[in-house]
């Protein structure tokens, strides 16, 4: 990494599925994350940091699973300062072609308080858990947690530790995301001047957006001398988030003339893998975010007028198809065929058998007969509806019928299959939606808690597909079910029982409390 | 402003509802631009950009409602190179204890080239149309559009002529989010350095985020010499937004060892106003924006253990009360009273007259009877209600039974009053809101498009109380109607009929095409 012809080049290490997923809410499933890592692999990412693995036998068996499948990405899995988190962390990420162990601790006066290790004792950890990581991997990275609150000497101190025990990559985290650029800029600049050692290992940036300025804090310390960029799709992560992706590759991409640095990410994946994430967390990204808000790319109605047709670079420094947003509103309908739909896919990136074309096949000419105008989205949605309704399933919807209005109560009529056997039940409640929730918890008693009910509207119209969003949650294992319908009360129903079957697997997959997360909110970089 | 004592001050110029309020779908009414402005003067923003008068009639009218009703903040109008924007703005603003005409035009070669001038004629043109500002107030911005790609000489020579023509503010925009801290803080010194006469003036810097860098932009700026800040609530703007004011504000606040300067922004109001943002342009903020998201200040569930209770600094940079959280959780139910009603309401800013307060007890207790935890949120959702529930409006539902489920068609059965008289009809459509939409235009006919159809789940639990926007246009003219109830489907009626309501006002005081914008989004710093 740092040889002469590579000194431009910045390593993208995406942290979506480590600290992206730790945000409150964000949990993903095994499979989602899986997904995720393979398109993170496909679009160039240099490290994937695919979880944590001794937070619980769930992110074990998920860090293990994209390790195993992994193509071109270095995989990565963090670990706090002890043997046993380094262990399991390496037994998860050995299957990978390039394994990296991270491991961690804070070095802040306020962070070394919490065990009461004094600056020696410290020093001594970290000297004894870098060796024994780089006993296993010769790919180590080491993070001093809460470095931007740390004194100077000491971190000095300790980095130099951490080279000498043989970490190959140093991660200077901004944990409670409190510096600003010519502070990033100027410590990564002293570690690489003071640390002996310090030109022979990646510096590597960890900023999160409290303050609003992840992303500048990333690229000061890059023109500092840091080599790599640690940074979630979306910006997603705890609080305010990590630094986006798409932010700070597109910004290097842009601003190459006062940037001179290149990435590897394929940033015409950017918008798919964005929706995605989107998807998959719950979390939504706002119309007015950089790069991938809706309306990032939006100009006032006046977008045909002659000033913008003769020049286009008059309002736009990046190009939408730049980031992957091509005519996202060409429409199909219902006389679109077969070919054009696996066109469609194939440009979304999905690759069907003929059987899982016929099936997509069906659902669109069913959409088309009750919507107009088919875009884009809705055939993503579609697409995701149509993965998520697995033939296996225990509970299946098989009619509902809910009367709502001004006079209440508000009543739902549910046939479902459970296990196979049919059954049916009337019940009320505050809204149709309480309604359908309450009939299907009389058909299948559960003691799971609903963490969040969400409905996007997938495109625009009175006749748009909405988009349910149910997180549950069961003696800590955590899941969420989707599903589309141009009937929200339908969508939510399938929803729920989307969220209750996944439940159903975890459970069948492990002993109880296998999966709940043994690390804190205190445990992160 | 250059007095040695106010050497540290940064001016608030908030510019919500003129740079804002341009962003594509983002249109607020002239009540609601009215409320925001008293919001942001009470909170202690320096400037307010109202509009931009000569846009429209609507837009002139809520420019000079809001200079009339001003209090301490600066009043600002929007105006082109042009005598007649600039006399229309004067005419809006001069209402204003303290106006400011705004006057900007387009210097860089790519915006030069549009109206064909060089660059002589354009220097012409600044120094008369500045010049007549000045001869109508004594408090002038001038703006050179796309500042950040003009060339540097031609920057100079043009700041210059401003300020020898009168400008008091200098305000060097980057139009298109194209700049970074370095150069953005180059750009500033440069100008103060080199231009004659720079230290007479306010120089003040106006960044959009389309490269995620807009606050760290601006805060570059300040370090550099500018001594005001443009931004808006929530970073609402065109395509990735502007800058947003709580986070330069909470910035200079939560790092002013490094950055020694302030505001007079009152922080704990930041919340109030962001969710009222939020509410009136549909823009919904994201749950990982900094400062004002959702889960800003939320850490992982361990945030009761023992490290976090110790010291809350370990994470924490800021405190959500710094920025007006206090516990929204703190739960109402059927027994509380109507004093506990009024100190929660008026904690929110909401001073009631006795009769108002009966109303929204009667509501407040209505819900309680259907809904277990009143939050703090569902009280909002319901004060909302109440105020877009006029005695006067024209139309109104009297009842709605709607029934859907799987097997379609759903079906809508409404009764509304239209000026008085019942009429009722039945009606079908895909989905329960399909069908109900399409039962309102039966009963009132209108050629009026649906722009935008947004649920929120106000709060959580499946009782939660859903918060639907619709969003109309008519010739021109843009409204949203809003409301709030258990039931999705109910809420989803009344938000469009409150948005016919306000349709049907706006044609009766305007002629048509009115308040249809004339300027393009080419008009824009």
């Amino acid at each position: 990494m740092t040889s002469k012809s590579e000194q431009d080049r910045v390593l993208i290490f995406d942290t979506t599925l480590r600290d992206g997923e730790q945000s409150p809410g964000a949990t993903m499933t095994h499979d989602e994350k899986v997904e995720i890592a393979s398109m993170l692999d496909d679009m160039g990412v240099d490290v994937i940091e695919a979880g944590f693995p001794i937070a619980s036998q769930g992110d074990f068996e998920a860090v293990r699973d994209i390790a195993k499948q992994a193509r071109n990405s270095v995989i990565c899995g963090l670990s706090r300062a002890n043997i046993g988190d380094i262990d399991r962390s390496w037994d998860a990420i050995r299957h990978a072609p390039q394994p990296r162990i991270h491991t961690f601790v804070g070095t802040s006066p306020l962070h070394r308080a919490i065990p009461n290790l004094n600056q020696d004792e410290l020093a001594n950890l970290i000297h004894e858990t870098v060796t024994h990581a780089r006993n296993l991997s010769d790919n180590v990275q080491w993070s001093p947690m809460d470095a931007t609150r740390t004194e100077l000497d000491y971190l000095c101190r300790v980095v130099e530790i951490a080279i000498k025990a043989g970490a190959t990559t140093l991660n200077i985290p901004d944990t409670v995301g409190y510096t600003a650029p010519r502070e990033s800029a100027d410590l990564i600049r002293m570690l690489i001047e003071k640390v002996p050692g310090a030109d022979e290992v990646v510096f590597s940036t960890h900023c999160h957006n409290d303050l609003g300025m992840a992303t500048a804090n990333s690229l000061a310390a890059v023109e500092a001398g840091a080599r790599q960029i640690e940074c979630t799709i979306n910006g997603l992560g705890e609080r305010a988030g990590n630094t986006a992706l798409e932010e700070v590759v597109m910004a290097l991409k842009v601003r190459n003339d006062i940037m001179p640095y290149r990435t590897d990410v394929d940033t015409t994946k950017i918008m798919a893998i964005s929706r995605r994430v989107a998807t998959v967390s719950g979390f939504s990204v706002q119309y007015n975010k950089a790069v991938v808000g809706k309306n990032a790319f939006a100009h006032e109605s006046g977008i045909h007028q002659d000033g913008m047709l003769k020049n286009a670079e008059t309002f736009e420094i990046m190009r939408p198809e730049d980031v992957g947003l091509t005519e996202t509103n060409i429409v199909m309908g219902k006389h679109s065929g077969r070919a054009a739909l696996r066109s469609k896919l194939k440009n979304f990136g999905f690759e069907l058998a003929d059987n899982q074309l016929n099936d997509m096949f069906v659902r669109f000419k069913a959409l088309a007969d009750r919507k107009k105008e088919i875009y884009d989205d809705d055939l993503l949605a579609l697409m995701r509806d149509s993965e998520t309704d697995a033939v296996h399933d225990r509970i299946q919807v098989k009619s509902l019928r809910v009367v709502c209005g001004t006079d209440g109560p508000q009543t739902a009529e549910l046939v479902m299959l459970v296990d196979g056997e049919e059954k049916s039940c009337t019940a009320t409640g505050d809204g149709p939606v309480d309604a359908t929730f309450n009939a299907i918890k009389e058909l299948f008693s559960h003691e799971a808690r609903l963490q969040l009910y969400q409905v996007h509207a997938v495109t625009e119209g009175t006749d748009a597909q909405a988009t349910v969003s149910v997180r549950m949650e069961e003696d800590g294992r955590i899941v969420t079910g989707q599903s589309a319908d141009t009937d929200t009360v339908v969508a939510s129903a399938k929803a729920y029982v989307n969220a209750l079957n996944k439940l159903l697997v975890r459970r069948a997959n492990s002993a109880p409390n296998d999966d709940v997360k043994t690390v804190s909110f205190r445990d992160s970089v």
